[in-house]
């Protein structure tokens, strides 16, 4: 029982996982198809179906305009807190709900920015990897070119990633704003936040952490890692649908210095007065802009509750497993076939997925798909294996390698 | 039969609607509440929380991170063009779904603003209304001060609304932006859409119209006013669901030319290259930032078709008999009452929406809530009643119309 690649190898994982019960809530457990991209759009769990459709149903049918003021106006704070208990290591009134990544990205680096150079016209420079996310460094060259700032490129190698001592040497006294991820897309390398969130500090800079891909697999600490600002997505590990609206922290101490540039009613100290002038509500709520996506912001309650009842420690623990087990059968099935391990090895240093590169996983890719062998390609020449903790089993993740190896065995030249 | 109180009179008028039929295709429209706030959330259609149920259990549950490449990709700007086609009289190309109205105002105002003042240092002005929604004031205060601009405000008369001639004498060779509802919030006032826009840009502004509470219920040709920028919500008259994504409209011969600020991955011309530098996308794309919402975009879908069913011309003129009901109904039972119309007599000059003044009004909004009759309330002391086109019957206008006047008569004092 010790060769990972059997069968009754993956079987004996699954009996002894403490979570395998869970896998059941989710649409599409019972198929045959092998999911590997749930850290890009998570399983729908059974449940939401029903909550949806109850929701159209006897809140919006039934209590129509009154659910704004039975609940739904404070949908996005409300929810945020139990995000922010439950995944996020976060004190109440620092998390809501809203926007996409994109946009509250830009509303936060610009808020901090600004501040920066306001309080200090020598803090002209925010700070990204060259490795980060699109959407993170698109909006910081935008903000850059609009404000007159520049962009400080960390360029990280694309497995070792953005380390303490990179940060160290990018930041100073000109150091406005740092945006990190905290696992980076492609590598899943998990970065050391509480110790580059120190450095930034100690460099007078504000850190904003982008939690898309670790917020439901890894740990995250961001009070007690003395975050500035935080987003992040919620249709990943969070299981919030297609384009779900996103999450911003926004640490206590910073909420009435920090002015984000689109002040919307929803924000308004007291929006239903519609009175002349804006004045922005104390606490988070002055960074919701428009009218919140309740509709869009209902799946992902049903997955905080889930995790809750999983535990965050748990659920970390597996990811941690699941992506070890893929790197030993990488390491048994694809090595022999030249593929190469592009995430860290050691499982403290990775997030919930791995990635793996071969020439051919272009080709892969889509071949595996025409068999409901659904992982993602990243550019360039990377089969990207996400190991969504609570609706992935172990036999699956069998079955996808074994899969992978078939399939590059035949393509793979 | 020519006494519009009496319960005959309702009846013959609703049987005499060729859109009668379509009113049980809304949920709850059964039940004995009378709903006048379908300008402030629509009803759900009955499709829509089967809708829904079955996007979750075949699209997301089913197809899983394939739906992208399958459609919900294209899914805001092909929506966009259902909505162009049947609601906004747009040709193709021109509009999208995405974000909130507040996120898209600030889009396109700043798109918009800083494209004039790069051309011409002089056009420093953003014209709007005193009496436009507040969120539209608060996103373009907020815009005039982070840019250096000035807000032009046009003080206008509640009812009398905004008219050619305050516009007129409100632009000219400062101008950059000028923001205007076609549908006032509280009077239902309906601006002079064509010969405004024709003023803007004689004097050099460019025009933003908001739609939010005129798509659904009045007439809107952006193409044939020449109208520049356009934005709307969704979730009033095409019932979108509560705080469902908004819309946006960018005519063709500017989209090359405006860059709006907040440049995330889904406006970019290859997104999932992931590469380095932001590169606008062609066309209309380039207006969208963040992941789409698309179970957010869902519901509205239904409403577009449904209204496509009955034709727009049918809808407009529902709307106008409507509300002109209301009046005859509130000239017989409000007027000696001590109740005053804040809304234009001339149903051509109106939008889905009435309102109604008396100073107790926010007490009679109240009470009638307690008896499932419910209306909006408007400061200063204004009972609003919408009247969404196909959801709302003339006996439902008459009970609603009844019970205002029963409450103001026991507590009006």
């Amino acid at each position: 029982m010790t060769d990972p690649t059997t069968p009754e190898y993956a079987a004996a994982r699954d009996a002894a996982d403490p979570l395998a019960g869970l896998r059941d809530r989710f649409l599409g457990a019972e198929t045959p198809l092998v999911y590997f991209d749930g850290n890009s759009l998570g399983r729908p769990l059974r449940s939401t179906a029903d909550r949806l459709e109850r929701f159209v149903r006897e809140e919006w049918g039934g209590r129509l305009i009154r659910g704004w003021d039975e609940g739904w106006f404070d949908l996005p704070l409300i929810i945020g807190d139990d995000l922010a208990r439950v995944l996020l290591g976060a004190a109440p009134g620092q998390t809501a709900i809203g926007d996409s990544t994109t946009v509250l990205l830009y509303k936060l680096i610009r808020a901090a920015a600004d501040h920066q150079v306001r309080t200090d016209p020598r803090r002209t420079e925010i700070v990204i990897d060259t490795d980060n996310f699109p959407t993170d460094r698109y909006v910081v060259e935008g903000i850059a070119a609009e404000r007159g700032l520049t962009v400080r490129w960390i360029e990280v190698d694309l497995v070792a990633g953005v380390t303490p001592d990179l940060v160290r040497a990018a930041v100073g006294s000109a150091t406005g704003v740092v945006v990190l991820s905290q696992v980076a897309y492609r590598s899943s390398h998990l970065a050391d936040a509480a110790a580059i969130t120190e450095i930034v500090h100690d460099a007078g800079g504000l850190m904003l952490w982008d939690l898309c891909h670790s917020a439901g697999s890894v740990d995250v600490a961001l009070d007690a890692w003395g975050a500035d600002l935080a987003v992040g997505c919620s249709y990943k590990y969070l299981n919030g649908g297609p384009g779900a609206p996103a999450f911003a922290y926004v640490a206590a101490r910073h909420q009435d210095t920090l002015a984000q540039p689109i002040q919307g009613w929803m924000g308004h100290a007291d929006p239903f007065a519609m009175g002349p002038g804006y004045r922005p509500a104390p606490g988070m709520r002055r960074f919701i802009s428009g009218t919140p996506a309740v509709v869009g912001m209902l799946a992902m309650r049903d997955m905080v509750a889930l995790v809750e009842e999983a535990g965050m420690t748990a659920v970390r623990d597996k990811a941690r497993r699941l992506t070890s087990y893929a790197v030993d059968l990488a390491d048994a099935w694809l090595q022999p076939l030249g593929v190469t391990v592009g995430s860290p090895r050691d499982p403290a240093r990775r997030g919930g997925h791995v990635t793996f590169y071969h020439p051919s996983m272009r080709a892969v890719t889509a071949a595996l798909w025409d068999q409901d062998v659904l992982p993602d390609y990243r550019d360039a020449h990377g089969l990207r294996v996400g190991l969504s903790p609570l609706s992935t089993s172990f036999e699956e993740v069998r079955r996808g390698m074994e899969a992978v190896r078939a399939t590059l065995a035949r393509i793979g030249g």
